[in-house]
């Protein structure tokens, strides 16, 4: 059963009671989001990511996309999904109302966009990279490029990329060669760039390509890297579409998963030059580069969340179907569904305790992303903005982590089929597998975590999470029950392993920042299940709270709470082992004979 | 480059002065392996497996295999490989001499084959099936059923297959339907047969299926399943092929990977009844599978062992070329080699410490299993029996769960060029998915340890490898050095978890079994990570001993201190968390409410 429900309960839990919609819908400008609507929404947009996407996720990895002489074509079905995609407006959602789009809280277009990644994951990816090409444009674009490009990509009629590395380059974009030099009023762009995703497609009407490149005489290094936008199809002035730009997608590659989505090598200028837009000033690039990349990075965060959320349900539905072997305590009984089996319950646990955690996490920094936009409060803006800055490459790195093991164990849970094809949940694994590369790999986000994010304000921000986190086990611990007293007391423990380790960092960083670096992804692990495990812990608290009040959707909260201890029993358990990795565990790292013998 | 190297020097280390060769080499019937002669055999395998089977690895897998009527061709290259394999002896190194073998201790044909597997992973499948065929039939069969059959097979111009399963039986095997109906001396068999790795190819002249089936009247369950020989070719008495069988391909299956490797599904009987002769006795078959399986399980920890090598060399390479963003003390410099950012160390020395600890424990065991075998001492092959009993399940689940880690992290030390098919890294990661899965999964595995090698004799069998732990420990001890000393404590610490769970297992499995499944594969992770550091310490004492006594190989010993040193600080350090999970971690995983809402 490769099927997709989206888990609509979990997630007006977790925006409702741990995110808190209620809140977000009284910030100036979201007065729209209010419960009903949003319920309303997400049930539309969970029959449209079951029925219309999910149903051609698994055609589209067999068929992948064509290339035939500059023309790529997406498989069977997905210009039909597109096209509903776009006449719903769910490219819309979360942009501003004065350019078509819908004005909504990332609140809300968060699970939203997790249902079409748990649906599709290829499908997704079209989606994701216009929001990022949209929001550069909308805070960095003239007010010429917003007239002319926002309310086509926030439409979805066109859709956007983004143009960053190329082959020397890697993630390291200082080292960017494309050229773009100055034609009039427009540049031509010179040079090839990689691994751009839905670089052309038989989707949209036009495409909308930012791309990094060096103006003549520039400095040297990620200083002299400008922004351009690179429209496929020229634009007249009335809108319409004029002449084909000198850029052409002259491979795809072939990869390991996400086949639906092409992936693109694209060539800038093989005959004149193509005509490229500056965006905001020379030589900001990589700074309005990282807007888009922040977008994305926390959409890829989302991706591991549907990712995961989509190989868990399949593997509760196998394991639930699949009769094999007797229970263990009773050996004379019949065959029984695997589930029965307890380690087929501990892979399952893990998968549902890894994903509700990172949901969780996902939604609460949604809401503060909110927040730090819409606040009539500075004081909250600001907090917000630390908070949403601080998790954003915990969330990126550690949901994306999370989903390389959730997709794992439903490929072990499935046995030997889940090595044959046909079964698609190899595909999960297969799709799963881009999310701790792209967008920044895990080892970036980790670099960005304790560098820019911890070390670089003292550890205030991680701090103040962790004061955050005291505080909401000072709340769980009100409650009389055993489950709650164990994990306020496991979450506490590892809250102060955190902090332990974020002290550390900032005492040693400056002087010593390799012996830091080489515990960056433990600390980033770490850094992750620890938060995790304090968004369960407020979700035990509020299933012990509504169970005391005689809560009609009790076997739900009972799950919530026995997923909570879960969490608590087997996931924080890592925490201490990778404490000692990130502040002891450097030595042999830093002394590897790296020399070939 | 997508290129193997055997790894000599460290399979020399090990099997000198961790397995000790030299007392393998003066066990009965073992004279001729001595130390020369097994160098020079590495050598020559070393040759073959780099030269002649990993080149043919990545177009394999993009080939795979073909199914035209009921016939199966490999990948091209794959036959001529097949046939210098034949003709170097390759089949037959651990078989006896009087079929055609080479008599050689498994200390000698493990590493060979763990250099096969290394190279072309989907290549090692055929002899590791036939491997098994060949041990049962040695073991069970009549007299002329070896004189048929083991000649042909041990030279490998024959090859054979473990038809168990079918497709509603999974792992159950008492599930078998497969019927053999006595026909005067042999038998008919009628039945559908699934999973059967190079059940049918273009390699060899006859393919020998050892097949599981019910006689008329069997038990229920596995106490009524017999082991059945059904050669794809009937065979005259003077040896020549007769009449081809009534036994058929009919499908093969699209695989994640190990694409040259064909993976098919059988049909016994769709005429007349495919002409079959019972192994051994009646009702006996799951025994004798058993000496297959066993085979098999030893063989797949060799597999993990292999792809985790050839990962790794990639990822090395890879790391040792590729130049990216600046070293992070040297904020001025230029780029530098990847290999010079700690979290790019920190995944290669997992890679490296997982990979030759896995290694060392896997040769450890061959080395038992030949004293196992051929010790003249009555409780020395009692000692070892039990050691490699033991130690089967956790080396088939830890170095396969490790496998999969080592090359995950290929991946990653890739980037984005990882996801590329092209750049060959993913296959491994592809392949080495299937490891453990087959031959029983890891919660097979560690159902077998917690269960029958743990609980039923009282934790002795586990009990004697902690005490000689303590041991090496002490040996490790008397070294003045800061690495031995904290290799030590780490160490120590570490198997006083593991002898905890082994005292709990044992006080709970009988009156609780569930809670004891539940953590089954936490605790078969947490003997495999204590082992591997118990063959990581050995080998720091050597390495300081010989470095001591002045060795010009100072560079691998003081590497290999580093690299145990580096396990003690980051692979030991799960062990306490794992720990926690066994003892303390069920209750959640019970409670799971496993009914659909």
């Amino acid at each position: 059963m490769n099927h997709y429900d989206a888990p609509l309960r979990d997630m007006k839990f977790v925006i409702n009671e741990l995110a808190n919609l209620e809140a977000i819908a009284s910030l100036p400008g979201y007065e729209d989001a209010s419960i009903e609507t949003v319920d309303a929404i997400l049930t539309q947009a969970a029959k449209f990511s079951s029925e219309v996407i999910a149903p051609i996720n698994q055609a589209g990895d067999m068929q992948g996309c064509g290339l035939i002489e500059n023309h790529v074509s997406t498989p069977a079905g997905v210009q039909d999904a597109y096209r509903e995609f776009v006449a719903g407006g769910w490219n819309g959602l979360r942009f501003a109302q004065e350019y078509g789009g819908q004005g909504l809280p990332s609140l809300v277009a968060g699970p939203v966009f997790e249902m079409i990644a748990a649906a599709n994951m290829g499908f997704s990816l079209c989606p994701m990279l216009t929001s990022g090409a949209i929001e550069a444009l909308f805070l960095c674009g003239s007010d010429s490029q917003k007239e002319t490009y926002l309310r086509p990509l926030i439409e979805g009629r066109w859709t956007g990329t983004m143009n960053l590395t190329e082959p020397q380059a890697g993630s390291d974009l200082g080292a960017v060669r494309t050229r773009a030099v100055p034609d009039g009023e427009c540049f031509r762009l010179f040079g090839q760039k990689i691994f751009i995703t839905h670089g052309e497609h038989d989707l949209a009407e036009n495409i909308v390509h930012l791309v990094l490149a060096r103006l003549p005489g520039a400095p040297e290094g990620i200083k002299g890297i400008s922004l351009f936008l690179v429209p496929k199809f020229l634009v007249n002035a009335d809108g319409s579409l004029g002449a084909r730009n000198d850029v052409r997608c002259v491979a795809l590659e072939h990869k390991l998963g996400i086949h639906s989505s092409p992936t693109a090598v694209m060539a800038y200028g093989d005959r004149d030059g193509a005509a490229g837009y500056l965006v905001g000033e020379a030589n900001r690039g990589i700074e309005y580069m990282f807007i888009m990349m922040n977008e994305a990075r926390y959409a890829v965060g989302l991706q591991g969340v549907g990712i995961g959320e989509r190989a868990y349900q399949q593997a509760l539905s196998y394991a639930r179907e699949r009769i094999q072997s007797k229970d263990a305590a009773m050996p004379r009984g019949d065959a029984v569904p695997i589930i029965r089996h307890p380690d087929v319950r501990r892979m399952l646990m893990t998968m549902k305790a890894l994903t509700e955690a990172n949901r969780a996490l996902a939604y609460v920094i949604a809401a503060a992303n909110d927040e730090a936009h819409r606040s009539p409060d500075p004081e909250t803006r600001t907090r917000s903005r630390a908070f949403v800055e601080f998790m954003t490459p915990v969330n990126k790195g550690w949901a994306t982590e999370a989903a390389i093991e959730v997709t794992h164990l439903a490929v072990q849970i499935h046995g030997g089929m889940g090595f044959i094809e046909e079964t698609g949940v190899a595909q999960h694994l297969r799709d799963a597998r881009i999310t701790t590369l792209y967008e920044g790999t895990t080892g970036i986000q980790a670099n960005d975590l304790v560098g820019r994010k911890t070390a670089r304000d003292g550890g205030a921000a991680a701090r103040a999470v962790a004061a955050a986190m005291r505080a909401d086990i000072d709340e769980l611990a009100r409650h009389d029950d055993p489950h709650a007293m164990t994990i306020c007391q496991r979450l506490q423990h590892a809250v102060n392993a955190f902090e332990a380790c974020v002290d550390w960092i900032v005492a040693t960083y400056t002087h010593d920042p390799k012996t830091v670096l080489a515990g960056a992804v433990p600390f980033l692990k770490l850094t992750g299940l620890v938060c995790g495990g304090w968004q369960m812990a407020r979700a035990a608290a509020v299933a012990l709270r509504r169970l005391n009040d005689g809560d009609s959707d009790a076997r739900f909260l009972r799950e919530k709470l026995n997923t909570a201890r879960f969490y608590s029993d087997q996931l924080l358990a890592q925490v201490d082992g990778l404490r000692a990795i990130v502040i002891d565990g450097a030595t042999a790292v830093l002394d590897f004979d790296e020399s070939p013998a």
